[in-house]
């Protein structure tokens, strides 16, 4: 495809660098921070540095175990030291929301000088904002604008940057998935990005509990309105016998959502308080679960959305079947 | 990257072309076919039809049910109809070996004017052997040699190519994806390739019946040797009990590969007959499981390998866990 990737951001990029020289920047991700957001941080902030620029990845919550090791040896404060970590100037990514920094944080920030994101419903908080609403990953953007602009990467930089683009859309799969993605991924491969040995981080180191956790849950699928929809259930004693731990569960509602008849799939979690954590997952964008989810005071995307409620999830599963079933119609009838 | 894509057969295309000329063409795939070896026969069957040469995708089995919609308008004449089937010149794709394309077809096929394909083990059968063994998929090498040739494919083209790499990368995660990988799908793209739906089609349409089989699976998997070695056990039985197919099972390896400490996987599959089929996996290259294959007298790829055994599974068993036991044994010391 024709270059500039982003040719509305990319030229903004001097006068950023610009703004930032000599002053000592944090790049803010989100809080429980996914692949995304792991390798937006990761990359713009070895590509600040390498301009000269001092710069640390922020955030209130280290990131999860297979993710872990593609930060390598990049300057980050995560958790109670992202909370004691001074800096000038603050940069957020992957950040949909300026609250997704976290309160702890938030209240340390007083202005974000540049957001750069790719989620639809960013308000554009920032002083400057690259949000480009068509890009697949937050990394992909940071990319673009990096090779738009020649500068040159690092393996760890190509690779943290490949993991964010993998990891959302889905290994390729989401509807996001343009000509620029997979354009943009084969360039980070000359650089040094490695998707097989990313692969192998990401989905071939489960623990063993993992493979337990998942046949029990697959014994608590139940479909209903004729296998339109279908419900998995998790709980504390479920976590327990395997042996296994919260992001182990990743990716269980596909199971549910898989299956070709089903249009809405959703994990009731019940939470140690004895309360219920819903997942939703919608096949089309047209299931809208974001509103599903809205009913019970939640929210999301059109095809993934979640909520908690009060009750059980034994008292609470005929409330919500109900509640889906008239949904589903008012879906179909529109 | 710089094209050509495949300058060592690139060049080799107009002569194909013209050897081909008021001929009837069968592009062959292999027995029991995947979605390299559809997207392969659809992508060449379809190439050269635009170039007026009567081309059909011929095959002993008809596809799978996940990938026979990327067929589309093709000219193909599989299973009963693929006997039946009159042509000039046999040119296979996706074939390791000529004993690929069944024995039924063997016999009405003296000789293959053409081979492309991408295994290591191909012993070069054919008259024009386009096998560059350090390509991802057969359909990487069609794309790139299309390419660079100029050929303006359609997107029914770019899509069942698509497919082929997709599938045979396991979505961009197998080390044999390259720059050269990214590069040609995001060129499938922009000839109309689409893999949002593709993964669709190929992911989100399984049968109840393969959450049952899963179950039934899981249940089987069995740790070796320090959790080095994983096997997990099929049976017609269990296919029958789950409502299922053979092709729901695709994929089923994968839940023992990627335990962490898997080094090895293996599904043992009893046949109908009694027999044992072995699929086997590797974590890395490294563990070299089309060796392991080859002492039961099969073979296939580094990582990816499969054999058929007279015996039982049960009595097979404690032969293969000890000869997987040296096996590895061997490599650790090498």
């Amino acid at each position: 495809m024709p270059k500039p990737y982003f040719p509305e951001f990319s030229n903004g990029w001097p006068a950023l660098v610009e703004a930032l020289k000599s002053k000592k920047v944090a790049v803010i991700g989100h809080i429980r921070p996914d692949g995304d957001c792991m390798g937006s941080q990761v990359g713009l902030t070895r590509i600040l540095n390498q301009l000269s620029i001092e710069t640390t990845a922020v955030n209130r919550d280290p990131y999860p175990r297979e993710i872990t090791e593609f930060v390598g040896d990049t300057p980050v404060a995560l958790g109670e030291a992202a909370l004691n970590r001074s800096f000038d100037v603050a940069i957020t990514v992957d950040c949909s929301a300026m609250d997704r920094i976290g309160e702890e944080l938030a209240t340390k920030v007083n202005t974000v000088y540049a957001c750069i994101d790719h989620h639809i419903t960013n308000p554009l908080f920032a002083e400057v904002n690259w949000v480009p609403k068509d890009a697949a990953a937050t990394a992909e953007v940071i990319a673009g604008i990096a090779f738009d602009n020649g500068i040159s990467i690092d393996p760890i930089t190509a690779q943290a940057l490949y993991v964010g683009i993998a990891t959302d859309t889905g290994q390729f799969r989401y509807a996001a998935t343009t000509q620029r993605v997979f354009d943009i991924c084969g360039q980070l491969m000359e650089h040094g990005a490695n998707p097989n040995t990313a692969a192998q981080s990401l989905y071939e180191r489960q623990k063993k509990g993992r493979v337990e956790l998942l046949k029990a849950y697959l014994n608590t699928l139940q479909f209903y309105m004729d296998d339109q929809l279908c419900i998995g259930q998790l709980t504390p004693a479920m976590f327990e016998a395997a042996g296994s731990e919260r992001t182990d569960a990743e990716g269980f509602v596909d199971y549910a959502r898989n299956v070709e008849t089903v249009k809405i799939a959703c994990i009731l979690e019940e939470q140690p308080d004895g309360s219920t954590k819903g997942s939703l997952r919608a096949k089309e964008s047209r299931y809208r679960v974001d509103q599903l989810a809205g009913y019970f005071g939640g929210g999301g995307h059109t095809c993934a959305a979640g909520f908690g409620h009060p009750d059980s999830p034994e008292s609470f599963l005929p409330i919500f079947i109900e509640k889906t079933r008239e949904h589903l119609q008012l879906v179909e009838q529109s």
